[in-house]
């Protein structure tokens, strides 16, 4: 198996922790050599995840950093915010490249994090050190980070969204309205009455209104763009979808710009971005062209209140969650940025 | 039959229509004497609606004014914007007492009409006469009208989301953005390949971005409210499910109010009516619990943006259309508001 | 509250038991006085079902028979198999009338119900007194009965597909096929992966193949009907819907039988069934229109290898559980059969 | 392109004809040189499907043979029963290599075939050169076919579960029953009011009772296998998912045989052959876990009643149309008969 990195996926029972085995499977320059989960310990992958089949060999096991440590050349953490932060900081003490599915190192202020996720931050030098694994704002600083943070999804889906239109400084810092769903996957794959398929088929809902931990990371990363502080009104809704994510977004517009002319910028902005698609004038994004794969669908319109609306289009899963860790794995380690990533195909229908 | 009014149901073939059949079947002062289609026309009710077998001697029959004119005492006018308007506007010189489903007497300027619905108006007489029929704003004059514009289900679901907010005027009138989430069945009954099942299902999109035509209905309501000129961004989104509507409303506040106070001023706008029911505080609607009924539920929150975001859910084809048809019914004819429509309950799971 | 019998609900908080709320409070005779629940105890019932708002004053309370005793008229026993046996028995002993919607009294032979359910049945003497809840097939017998066994859903479904045929002997006793097709909620309100959105959505599969329950309460009751011992090959399966229920059952005919006259033994057996709907020939039930109903549709075809095909629909949580409970009891008090159940129409879309 | 053969696909605006599009642009051996539609004639297939990124610059065309005949090396029709006879048929004739995925080159007896398709069967050569496409039980024919018929997706299903217990005859030919479901993609792309998704979603039904089509193929398919006349009962039946398909089987065992028995008679059957897995002993297959690939998975179990029950699962439109389609390509060429189909993995959940 010469010329392959060896990853390590901590936490793989999850969804997102599926997705990065298949999503890998692919990768050829890559063999994940261990994967953990504390509730399936010693089963092995193919009896949580089936149509894995490829794992045929691999057994979970209860993390356990120290025998890991020689093990891995990648580690790639999918366990729950929180129990992220100490897992990370003796990798990353250890030297190892890491890229944190969790939210633990993606808020640069621990002070923002502990109010917001009710937990002491206790590794302020790793979480210095982290960068903030969205390629498209931040690709130089990925290549060569030894902690990248991987985004959450709703801020994938927001940021981009948003950035060329901020970047630009066409529309006003105040009153951003983000009105953003998501699939049913979003929420982990877990026993959780209010996740049976009876409660939630047939339905949609609001939820974490004014209240969604994913708020500040959002913040964070426009305030930067922007050059200013910015807020922001997050509204998270649930769909009664496997996968999918879908952000609309509100800005007024500071001037009289015309359609066209937005377009021009965002098109400018991503034109060599291979995972994000600026759809044709009057085009909106439909999740079921994304689901299935890392593209970010984005289109635009300008209402008769001068507002300009983003709407952007992910898969929560992918984009939103492995697919862009593959993707940040890529640059870490100089491949190609779309290695197993740009064969992943939506099944449609 | 003595004491009972007769009932006339034009463009019975619908996903309306089939829904004031069913509610009326309950009703026990109206009983249903004509219905049609003319797609369908000659056949049976039961033959496009199998659990419509109370109707089993209801054949649906071509429109024809004349001869119905002598038939019924209230008119209900599911057909299509535009069809509508000739065939209300006979009705209506003949003295009769009309329903109108359709978009067509909803706007009260004719240019507006025009410039939305791409149409011209022939019968500003009607049009001026017209009640907007949602009964928590206009229930004293609907009481007495001759020809109420049953209004349209996201300005239902935007209009209550806003009506006490606007009134005791804790918002700012500008830049209030509405996004509207709806199920299938608010697109019609019909073969269209956008809407078959395998286009639909697993996906979710917004759609009519910026162009809606429920956008002039709905800012033409909050204007008048408000006393002032409103304009909204308002966004509808398509989601898999069959019925279920839920409006996420975000306006700035004009003064630090506390949510408590809020929720005061919505519980007392809404006190006595029988379908408006605002959550206690923490708690947002989900649409499961309003499918099947007349309700509408309204959730509230501030955000730390000083932004009230309010979301109101309710059945697009009920409280949107049909049973918001049959309440204006019952005020129209002095009948208890909520007859045949309190028994009316969610199907959950 | 003069003239209306007292209920209680042991075990409100699955979905059978909200079925059984939401029914009997349309019912004029009943007066539910009583709810019980382990693990939600001391909640009140809208805590659990928010679309039971008539219930605002009725709070879960734990199991607690002595108590109960003099307070309900009739007690729906709605507990995990196994769980019933005892609190049945204690009721039963103190001449209260009983509808057990569990398993533990259906099957006659404790020998049976120990061989499928891996449980001792320690109460012989109230199990024999027990009458089998199929007003169809017992309902003198229901009238007068102090414990009624309410049938499984799948035995509901299967039984009323075949009960004519073998009545009037036309098909082999042997080798009859019954594949069922079920929607979620069969499974219970319950915290489980394999129930989960994400898990069920999308796929559809057999499941207990071989092995379910409810195939030895089929054997029971096809074997009184048709005055022999029959074995049935008996599969069900797991459908992403909520509810409903779908039986194809396959019997060989005895004779060349034309399909008018094997329509005309099905209509004749069922003409005065108020819940019973034999199809027009060449028509097959869709479970949508049977869903949110107390209804029973079923189908009929003779095939190229004379072999009869009775497919046959039922909502699994009401004519397949609480409304079918609610039928037996409107049985055991004289009241009308219909009562509360007539008026449940489905909600399609 | 030195290399590649080049496909011409003709009747390309359908599922089918996009899933063949999908799954071609990952075969390195393959280049897709036109592709035809009527309806869609002169759109860019991206307009179609907005997925398929890949194909920016093929534009459907009208079919029209002669031009196409130098065009292409090997061509998949896609056509409607009926229409694809003549098409075929011309290709035939010029010595085309032809995968018509059409029913009209599949029942050997032109007799059977205009019984069941209500059409007379014009071209009795190319008839009988005909090769039936299932590579599990034809692979040496079809490598030297100059036409093969690619299986319908219920055929393929039912064949596929009942080949080795009828080969190594342990199962009663009389009396087989195939109670068969479908994903709603089976239906084909069209607009159709009752494939629309508020006509389909919740609910679930048999169809084609006693007269679907498929039946004399799966009877044609088995009767060779068995080296008897077969008829069976099939009956299939409309599930609310986009895809998957599965069948559950019912025969009568001939002789006591131990399940580990059949097991292994299945095992051994299939031991060779890439895309059908036998599932282990008491696992019973997800359609979840065969969506989006060219697999079978088949689990057994033997009941009470001395029947044999398999159940199958693929996906209707890979393993049961395009996919196999591809297959049997493969095989014509001589590539790897898992080229570009070994790679499509579920996307799970």
């Amino acid at each position: 198996m010469s010329g392959k990195i060896r990853a390590v996926i901590c936490g793989a029972s999850g969804y997102t922790g599926a997705e990065l085995l298949r999503i890998l499977c692919s990768h050829p320059k890559v063999e994940v050599v261990a994967a953990t989960s504390e509730k399936s310990a010693n089963k092995p992958v193919t009896d949580l995840f089936p149509h894995l089949s490829q794992y045929s060999s691999l057994t979970l096991e209860p993390l356990n950093i120290e025998p890991l440590l020689d093990k891995g050349d990648v580690f790639f953490m999918a366990l729950p915010h929180g129990a992220s932060q100490k897992a990370v900081n003796s990798l990353y003490e250890h030297g190892k490249r890491i890229i944190d599915l969790s939210a633990d190192f993606r808020l640069r202020d621990p002070v923002v994090y502990e109010k917001w996720y009710k937990e002491k931050h206790g590794y302020h030098t790793a979480l210095s050190s982290a960068v903030y694994g969205l390629p498209e704002l931040y690709r130089e600083s990925i290549k060569n980070a030894k902690l990248v943070a991987n985004p959450g999804c709703y801020p994938t889906s927001a940021i981009l969204a948003l950035f060329p239109a901020l970047t630009q400084k066409i529309v006003n810092t105040a009153d951003i309205v983000i009105d953003s769903k998501s699939g049913v996957s979003g929420a982990g794959r877990k026993a959780d009455l209010a996740l049976s398929f009876c409660e939630v088929n047939n339905g949609f809902k609001a939820y974490g209104v004014s209240t969604h931990r994913h708020t500040p990371e959002i913040e964070q990363e426009l305030s930067v763009i922007a050059g200013t502080d910015i807020k922001v009104s997050f509204t998270p809704h649930l769909i009664p979808v496997n996968r999918g994510m879908l952000s609309t977004v509100y800005a007024k517009l500071k001037t009289d710009i015309a359609i066209d002319d937005v377009s021009a910028i965002y098109n400018d902005a991503y034109k060599n971005e291979p995972f994000v698609k600026v759809l044709p004038k009057g085009m909106f994004p439909d999740t079921r062209y994304v689901s299935g794969t890392n593209y970010c669908h984005i289109g635009l319109s300008i209402n008769h209140n001068k507002t300009l609306i983003v709407v952007s289009a992910i898969d929560n899963l992918i984009k939103g969650a492995s697919g862009q860790a593959v993707q940040n794995m890529n640059l870490m380690f100089g491949y190609d940025e779309t290695t197993a990533l740009e064969s992943l195909s939506p099944v449609v229908p």
